[in-house]
């Protein structure tokens, strides 16, 4: 049985947790199944977490430049840190070349230097290899979370409100507007959609803020979409969702992006990929508390819906339930 | 410029180590260019290694089981951190898939649990992701040394002994038969040595029953062969080496190995590659201890040569001093 018959990425993830993966136990708090992997090391908490990109799947070279794909892998990874409520600390990476210029090499290397930097980070080592099979790049991430400071995604309660940071959509609008136009004349249509697709920016400053509040109670980063993950969140904490069609918080430049794709951006915020906004859930009374602490870090945030005792996830929309728009699977 | 014509994977890794890893300082003990990275987290020391594979690079389906793809990918990493001096915690796998049968992605995870677990660890996370450009396995290696017992590869002194574990070449042996006879016949001429190369046995006990003596300068383990892996020591050390050929510990395998590839056993010892043994020195008088310490784990350990003051790694062959056969570098 091939993989997509198996039933794609979600069910090979649940197999290999459920029959290889260590369960928690010991000194390992928390495996498989969160942003982040915690292990106890004494005070705090070492958080680790890993991304793989492969060319062609991932990235294209057409499209991505190499500082920017090192900038990615490299966001990507902290934004998982920050989603535990951790700092980032060191990094790790892989990269499997063919024989291509060596410029390219370093401009990946400079692009995941730069956002190791500004986060706080920085690289501790790694593997060079051969590759015949184009570029591939793997980046481990190491953080600290104090003990008390940690948020997994399990602990959504039933009538949580549920906020996001700043908008969603605009990186799907820019992959899209990427593949429809190619780079210059993306850019030319929306270069915050195209840049917030490119360059994320991972919200560790935020997600630490809204840790420190002591009332998030749940927590993960938007890295498959709205679409993807909030249905894991809410399997991993028992809870379903309804959302707000007219809640979601929408960029003056999605707009321009819809109108440019023939698309809905209602509907590019819902179904999302690659935001790297934060998911959050806390208790209604608090949503201004959690909100002020994000805002006070530079990010906007709004409450987009709330937890439900039913299971599965709603999407209304003109008073309507009408279907959660498609997010997207990778197999 | 090309990588290949910039110098390969050593002049690669140096241009990365000197521009963008972070030099030790603070928490970060020891970073690109030993074994693994160390990393003060209190107590202990935290060992960090990981290692990328890719397919058609570093393995292909025809020769390599599925299974021992994934026992080899952990064994290797696991050896890394025996280096160290350390013990295996957890690791973290990332993998990348193109849509093949779902058995082929369990029968990867089953080698790499099992590996964990022959060794203490564990797999504690991961990533699974999809790849249009064949099987890409990134693993990295958790892992805990005693703040006393960690050893690096910089500590050779002038006048050392350089010990190696068990047997050399097998492997490449291994190798080389199985690329000239495919898998069946390979494994009927010399199912040691194939298996040498398929399943290594990384050396965590003896590492660290070497390390508890005290007595050790410098280790590291034999991944890309003798001829690579001694210079590497040499140059992070500022000593020269000269190696005695009739003191290679060469098994009986490695003569039929050799007659049916008409090769020199001392020759595929020397360049080996993949052997995953100990290189290590420590003063001539206290070869005994550390040989002891190694046999007292189920491995054997002989002398092979002695460090110089003379920078370079001389080969000496029934007393003449000839080139020393070459490793293989991958760009």
């Amino acid at each position: 049985m091939k993989i997509s018959e198996f039933g794609g990425e979600d069910a090979l993830v649940r197999l290999i947790g459920e029959k290889f993966a260590a369960f928690p136990g010991g000194e390992l708090i928390l495996s498989v199944g969160d942003d982040a992997a915690l292990i106890d090391i004494g005070e705090d908490l070492l958080v680790v977490t890993t991304d793989l990109l492969v060319e062609n799947t991932h990235f294209r070279l057409d499209i991505n430049e190499p500082y920017l794909i090192g900038w990615k892998s490299a966001a990507v990874n902290i934004s998982d840190v920050a989603a535990m409520g951790g700092r980032p600390t060191y990094s790790f990476v892989s990269i499997g070349l063919p024989d291509v210029d060596i410029e390219v090499a370093e401009q990946i290397y400079e692009g995941l230097a730069d956002a190791n930097a500004a986060f706080g980070s920085a690289i501790a080592g790694g593997d060079t290899v051969a590759s015949q099979e184009g570029i591939v790049l793997n980046v481990v991430q190491l953080g600290l979370v104090e003990r008390g400071l940690a948020v997994q995604r399990t602990g959504a309660k039933v009538g949580d409100a549920i906020v996001v940071t700043n908008t969603l959509g605009d990186s799907l609008a820019g992959l899209q507007l990427l593949l429809k136009l190619g780079l210059v004349e993306a850019r030319r249509a929306s270069s915050h959609c195209v840049e917030k697709h490119l360059k994320p920016e991972p919200r560790v400053a935020e997600a630490r803020a809204a840790a420190t509040t002591g009332k998030v109670h749940a927590m993960m980063d938007l890295s498959d979409g709205l679409a993807v993950d909030l249905p894991r969140l809410c399997a991993a904490s028992g809870v379903g969702a309804r959302i707000w069609a007219e809640a979601l918080p929408l960029s003056s430049d999605i707009h321009i992006a819809a109108a440019r794709l023939d698309a809905d951006p209602v509907t590019l915020a819902a179904a999302g990929g690659e935001d790297y906004e934060l998911l959050i859930t806390c208790a209604p009374e608090n949503t201004r508390v959690v909100i002020d602490a994000i805002c006070s870090r530079g990010s906007s945030a709004s409450v987009i819906g709330e937890t439900t005792s039913d299971l599965g996830v709603r999407f209304i929309r003109d008073g309507v339930e009408t279907e959660f728009p498609k997010g997207w699977e990778h197999f």
